[in-house]
């Protein structure tokens, strides 16, 4: 699998859109990402996973979540290979709306390897993010549960803590810090401060413009990876 | 809703076909359905949704499990409107692989109803069978999961004996019989014996040709209604 | 197994208290269930209902969960025989928060009769009670959810018909109310209006005097058995 | 907390006997025990923790699964002050029958150190024992669930193997070898390969004579030790 490229972006509209107004976000995402020279990865609900992939060049396609099963008698669980077949190329484990009993997490992580899936995976706190660094997930995104949907960023301390420690376990990992996103400039400013990724939900699903703030987040991204921030 | 057309008939391929494969088999259902004065259901995996809703005409594509939540923060999650605006017009609920807590399976039955989804609901014994059926399901399966995959359909005083305790609590349920279906006698069989449904899983999809299978077995309802089958 | 003798009455100290001070909590309730016509239960964490039914006479100890399977394996689980032979006489199940599968709840339920307990079953709405009536519960407990421990006693014509509904499927069933119980006052007065049975677990726990409020609610219960309550 | 003394036993007689049959194994275990310079824990079920503690003397009671929450409104849940207040001073924890989330595994780690409760936290892999060192249980038991209960013993290559990659995260963590424990000779043997403790459940449960079966097995582990053993 190809490295990804930093400062990355996460679009994550969780299950606030589906269908053609998901697409809509998905071709205005498409367009901003394209020609940047750092990924902008896009979650979609499965049942529009496909559809976005079909439709999208420049984004990384990425499901919300997934099992360790294989194809056959599973009834309406989700395989890794159902997801890689619809386009999916990357996928969020452990979210704190998904939180996986440990032997699963192994078990999915080392399905999503067989796949060729990135790993994007949750912890609550520090101390379940440096366990799951021992599992070499590509992304591990620590946002403590009672953050998510907040409107204030994580402080600058806990951002480079949360580095620093998972660093030092797995200096291999990519370490996104997506709490409090709300504009550009906060964009800007959190990977400035050590982020090699970030992301948004609620800033983008419910700013007055989607699309737009979507656009100002990913031209952050690029103007804070020209300024040095990694 | 319209009443169901009985009787009805299940293709349930679960999980052992995605994509293209799973796509074709849709398509031959699809012609076998064209013109039957009775419903063909086909399930699909949710990744698979919209593009066999998209390509089909006779058949009620169905999803393999749901949840009771509203659209917004539900990460990874199954929500009732996504799967409706993806071309779903029946869910299968409490399958043995997806059994639900009793208080989920009576708040999504009631989401169902709301954005109208026709439940086809399971259950693993008569006793269970009898406490789904006071929560109105459009279609009670009622399999014991020691059964499913087994090759000999249930004996005729299991089937009758189902369908006389379901009908005493609730005449208005549609009693679906599928296991050990392998071939079309089987499905001509199990209707002939007071089944207003049948359907197939395994048998469908081990078979040599599969669509052919599929296309044999629709054959049998049809001969099965004539011959004044439920 | 005996009939349970109406109006009943539950203290159901959940995990508010353990060890002596449950202990001392019990034998407040056993002095003052003594000589009564009509049952008192006592419920108790596992570790502590071996202690209460030696030291007890007149309560019904009272489990507040278990699971359907047997000796064995099953580390760190509840087997029904455990409590069985610690003293247990009575167990709750599918109470909200532990709901139960509803494939589980069959086979608790199944189990519970094979081991001689009685079964308090709990729902969370009108349509669940009904579902569960079906099964054959002993007592059936019907609290949303966002009743618990509140304030107010469900108002006349949520009980009244909760409990016609429930009778309508199942009259042998009895039919416990006991949301919003604080005061001796508010066991009078359900019973007045139709509870078969009543209970409290915070109005005991928080009182200044949980022995003495105890007692008033038991006092009430008779009371009200005398002036013709069920 | 007191270093934990080696090479320690385990008796683990999981939900297979209660009551007067375990207090009888437990006291056999506990005379065993006496005088010995290495701990013997014995896990019980909920129900049986408070009579085990108050008859014995020389065993580390063992509760056999616990959760995070704290005493309040948890119905059936299992509390860690109640544990300890039932006299248990270990706790297993992510045991095959009874696996965690991560999240949850992490905060219930957290609230055993709180209260006092030694940790004994099992793997199904080595991927899994890595990820569990990093949050320093006391004792970690790498059991794959395949072998549990199996007849044979790990190989050594697996012993040693699990050892040293757990060690090399976390040097000072304990680390139980019990699969396939059958005989006082198999104690003596995975102490010798470097075990730094083991333990039993069927070997013992069901032993023609348990009590002299556990006798055997406690005297090879001193064996063991005078020998050189960890």
């Amino acid at each position: 699998m190809k490295p990804i490229r930093k400062p990355f972006f996460m679009v994550n509209p969780k299950s606030y859109l589906c269908g053609k107004n998901l697409l809509n976000l998905a071709l205005a995402a498409d367009a901003a990402a394209m020609g940047k020279d750092f990924d902008v990865f896009f979650t979609a609900p499965f049942v529009d996973i496909t559809r976005i992939a079909e439709n999208t060049q420049n984004l990384i396609v990425t499901a919300q979540h997934m099992e360790s099963i294989k194809m056959g008698r599973g009834m309406g669980h989700i395989v890794p290979e159902m997801l890689v077949g619809a386009g999916a190329r990357a996928v969020f484990l452990n979210h704190a709306e998904n939180s996986l009993k440990l032997v699963d997490l192994v078990q999915t992580m080392e399905r999503a390897k067989e796949v060729g899936l990135y790993t994007i995976v949750c912890a609550d706190s520090i101390a379940e993010a440096k366990a799951i660094a021992v599992l070499n997930p590509d992304i591990l995104l620590c946002e403590p549960t009672d953050l998510i949907g907040k409107a204030t960023i994580s402080p600058t301390s806990y951002i480079q803590q949360t580095i620093q420690q998972i660093k030092a376990i797995n200096p291999d990992i990519l370490v996104m810090q997506a709490a409090g996103i709300r504009t550009g400039e906060d964009v800007y400013h959190v990977i400035m401060e050590g982020a090699e990724g970030t992301g948004c939900t609620s800033g983008i699903v419910c700013a007055d413009n989607p699309q737009a703030m979507l656009r100002e987040m990913i031209d952050a991204v690029e103007k804070a990876g020209k300024a040095g921030g990694k």
